[in-house]
């Protein structure tokens, strides 16, 4: 089995950029993406990643393409013949857990909503007959294209999967749950703040209510 | 197995504001609830409501308490002698199978993180050494509370009881991914927008790119 995750290395995470320099924001979509591809290699799913540019990395073999997300994984989409998953980059808090469940599923297409309509990973087990068409309410589209094209699909239920992080609003996810190398990174820079209603990570440790990570979590 | 669901019929869903009237916000706060004590009733859990004032309705037993939400439920669970289940009120997307897997579960304290550390339901099979601290970062106090009085606790990952419906940004997951009476009420309310980078549902039809929710998912 085989994951493909598009990954992009040149400004990477450009909405956290109120938050965290253009180097931690590197190192962390860097974190993440280890954590993914770490995660689905000990699930037994070999990597690769589509990125734009050539990219040397130890943790998977690159595809390139300097097309648009859609035409690009399409392109990679057709020139398989056996099952594939569609990983985002962002999803740090996925599971070895998720990743069995998913591929145990006999559904032709197995799909985990991202929040706001969101597509954030996708298990397609018939390339031969599927698209994808990411952006908007993908969710929907792609539910659409499974069922046009004849394939039964399956809504996979995930918190961690859903939990994309993508804006600054989104990292109090990885800050809370995370277990990985991102995770122990985001917290070595930043702190939660709990002090106002909504719980949010913030750089300065003034006048903040400090929360306890429990000792569980962080190992 | 009980389950007790803090409810506010006054003023229901103030953070909808923006987008739905008074009526229309009580109307959706009550088909959520039912759409929720449905759920819990078809998976065979019995369920009293937590309100602040007297609350006639056909669909489960009230509780009441003038007291805060912590206090009223910290009431509650002492006054029990075996496994309850605290559910939010605005959790419309959980299922039936939610339902059973947490309960079975062989953990003292099971747990499903809100988005931004809250906690949206928990299963304690221990009532008598547990009490709830909500509010702020909850899921990491909740998580605590459970080792400082020896229990085991389990995280159960699910994107639909992850998805509460608070604020107007949230009602787009609802109108995706619901299945229930609030979801159909919700899509006679507002439409889709995917004109714009984030999909919401907004009010006014013109000027937006009509998504079609495929038959399977309205049904």
């Amino acid at each position: 089995m085989k994951a493909i995750v598009p990954f992009k290395i040149v400004n990477a995470k450009s909405r956290l950029s109120m938050l965290l320099t253009p180097e931690e924001r590197k190192e962390l979509a860097l974190l993440m993406l280890r954590d993914i591809t770490s995660t689905l290699t000990a699930a037994g799913v070999e990597v690769e990643l589509l990125t734009t540019r050539p990219f040397v990395w130890d943790g998977a073999r690159a595809v390139v393409s300097e097309k648009e997300l859609n035409p690009a994984l399409n392109d990679y989409i057709a020139a398989q013949d056996g099952p594939i998953m569609i990983v985002m980059a962002d999803v740090p808090l996925i599971t070895e857990k998720n990743i069995r469940d998913i591929i145990g599923s006999r559904a032709d297409l197995v799909i985990c909503p991202g929040r706001g309509g969101g597509t954030n990973l996708q298990f397609i087990r018939r390339p031969d007959r599927y698209h994808v068409d990411y952006y908007g309410a993908s969710f929907l589209d792609h539910i659409r294209i499974a069922e046009e094209n004849g394939l039964s699909s399956e809504v996979y239920d995930s918190f961690n999967i859903s939990s994309d992080i993508d804006e600054a609003g989104d990292l109090v996810e990885l800050y809370i749950h995370g277990r990985g190398e991102a995770a122990k990174y985001l917290r070595s820079l930043v702190v939660l703040d709990a002090s106002k209603g909504r719980v949010q990570v913030v750089r300065e440790e003034t006048n903040i209510h400090a929360v306890r990570i429990p000792g569980k979590m962080t190992g």
